[in-house]
């Protein structure tokens, strides 16, 4: 037999899907390659600490599960996920969810991914914040959606930009992140979280809330959630990435019962199933009630971090007309710097000077808003350690310090 | 705060996308809910024999592993998959693989998901065997293909039919499950696989392969994999299902080069990375050649439960006018009723006498390919004891005896 052999072939026609055209390498991705070097201090990562993370509890589950219930945590098992788990994530949510409503997901990033199949076509709107989380214009994005940034402030959306943009074009959805977004660590408060809702409601505008750091509240819970408010007009999508572990790949998606059997369709195409052995780790870690007593360890440690954070920006950052703020819980803080400085453009310089940050401007959905979003970016508070945080704000206080006088 | 206390909101305007306006249950799933009374002996499902699964290895890989690198396989990983695993993958291939080409994917299934997002836009055709395999139709209908089915026979596709589709519009790619095909349990022989790619080659036609069941041979290996004779112009995709355990999800997709990026950016949109921990357990469980001690003996399971249906099968079906293949690996029988029967009504009946297959028709794309298809059936025989075999086989015979004479 010869393999390779074939007679002077025309190199393969692989033609690619006009959606796969358009993808690009993530900017961040390869922002984050700049900021691999060895010693750099890094706030541009979005990862939990992983001081967090329950191995012990882990090892404990791993030895219970396999010694009782292995075959079946190795088979092949059903699209809904777990039965023990739907029940508990039915159980954890501050409103009334049936365990027939919960779809477990290979992450919640795989929760974005089966919404938009099921509800994008292409040349549909999407509503999304201003800035938004990168992840979900990446989920969103094959489904080739018309993404709509709506005007937003330090509360949330814009109750009166979503309006008019519902009303210019009916959307699909408005995606939206009330607690702790990721970019800016913004939460909507009380009143706009009750004004979003009762204006969608109005309008008949369905609503995606996306809520994975929900429980990384520092010194009070946030408000109730938008699902909570109007079950039947929100898809709420939950994980378990922030407070037990993401390697786990282990999200939620609770739908309304109309939508709920197209969801499991996509999800069954999409993986037949989440790992049934994940699925049964993260049940036996969490009964008796161990989120309830290891998720403020959690807090406690972020919110240290946080401290430490503002403290060095207070500090270090004091007449350079850098602004910030001070996020109520999650793992980022915002910033901004001095007018006609570009973020993306003092990444590089901060990076020889040993401290890495996100640039805000890809958060931006349809490219970045003028200057505005150049001046921002994004700090990770919960990676680096307390002493790290202290000389990588120092490092990034110098590299802004230089590039004024530069 | 007063939750779900809204103005007389009108009811939220979901509007679905088109592809899942389409979506529809699999029929093959509402048919197994049939099957699922107690009792029934079952031939229907896919699932592989969890006697098979090495529960003790994996019991000490989760040990080591944690034990040794638990943080590491609990934080958010790289989207190409766990660097040691991706080396085993190439390693283990019999063509030379760059591990820069492996992709890890959460399940083969989801590997068909991502060929499709990066392939297939609205009305792209793909070009199938007939019968095919029915979750990659899944996986590839949220793309809208318009799939063409092409002749086959018991080699797998004929060639003339697969040049003649091509030439007649050309296709993205033709989908090949050359080993042991589901539903069929069919191989590709030798010289059909050599004229197969010849044939792609000359016409430029991509092909996706896909080898779920490659190592689960009875006598003698099949022949080389289309992607070693043309590795650029095929797409391979592997699973760990049927030689490890498939509640893991963990697969593989090994692809050209120049498609890999799109690809890696698919995977990443769709759940950022399979998860760490199942990576490394596979690969802890895989290294010192544990495949090749484990494999073998699956495969002789396996060749003892087809040696057993197929001696029932002789001894049942005497006289009765159905016909069967001899599958040279895998875990399908492929058998075809009497002349008039239907499969699916058939299903019923027997499944009141207390045996249950899955039909045929829904494995022929484009819908039941007439009489042929209607009256074919599915028989597994890896899940059922060598006694349930004997006996659910006896019923079968029963109830097709009765209805030639009903």
């Amino acid at each position: 037999m010869k393999l390779n052999d074939l007679p002077t072939a025309p190199a393969t026609a692989w033609t690619l899907a006009r959606r796969a055209e358009r993808m690009n390498p993530s900017v961040i991705r390869e922002l984050l390659k700049l900021t691999e070097r060895p010693g750099v201090i890094s706030f541009a990562g979005g990862l939990p600490s992983p001081s967090t993370f329950p191995v012990a509890e882990f090892q404990a589950a791993c030895e219970r599960v396999l010694q009782d219930d292995g075959r079946a945590a190795l088979q092949y098992a059903a699209s809904e996920g777990y039965g023990p788990l739907r029940e508990m994530v039915a159980a954890g949510l501050p409103w009334r969810v049936d365990p027939a409503q919960v779809l477990i997901t290979t992450g919640s990033q795989q929760g974005l991914d089966l919404v938009a199949k099921v509800l994008v076509d292409a040349g549909s709107r999407i509503l999304v914040e201003t800035p938004t989380y990168l992840g979900a214009l990446q989920a969103f994005a094959p489904m080739e959606p018309e993404v709509v940034g709506v005007a937003s402030d330090a509360q949330g959306i814009a109750v009166d930009d979503l309006a008019r943009a519902q009303r210019e074009a009916p959307a699909r959805f408005a995606y939206l992140l009330p607690n702790f977004q990721n970019p800016t660590g913004r939460t909507m408060s009380e009143a706009r979280r009750a004004a979003v809702v009762q204006t969608a409601a109005a309008l008949g505008l369905p609503l995606v809330e996306d809520n994975p750091y929900g429980e990384l509240w520092f010194d009070v819970p946030p408000p109730a959630p938008l699902a909570a408010r109007h079950p039947e007009g929100c898809l709420y999508l939950g994980s378990f990435s922030k407070v037990l572990a993401p390697g786990l790949r282990l999200g939620f998606l609770v739908a309304p019962p109309a939508l709920y059997p197209k969801l499991l369709q996509a999800k069954q195409a999409a993986d037949l199933h989440s790992p049934g052995l994940n699925q049964r780790l993260v049940a036996q870690v969490m009964q008796d009630g161990f989120l309830d007593r290891h998720v403020p360890t959690i807090r406690a440690l972020y919110q240290a971090q946080r401290d430490a954070m503002l403290a060095a920006l207070s500090r270090e950052m004091a007449g350079l007309g850098v602004e910030w703020n001070q996020p109520a819980g999650g793992m980022f803080l915002w910033a901004r710097l001095p007018e006609g400085m570009d973020a993306a453009r003092l990444l590089p310089r901060a990076v020889d000077k040993g401290v890495a940050f996100v640039p805000g401007a890809p958060f931006f959905a349809g490219g970045p808003d003028g200057p505005e979003a150049a001046r921002s970016l994004r700090l990770s508070f919960v990676t680096a350690s307390r002493g790290q945080i202290d000389a990588g704000i120092a490092a990034l206080a110098a590299t802004i310090r230089e590039q004024r006088q530069g």
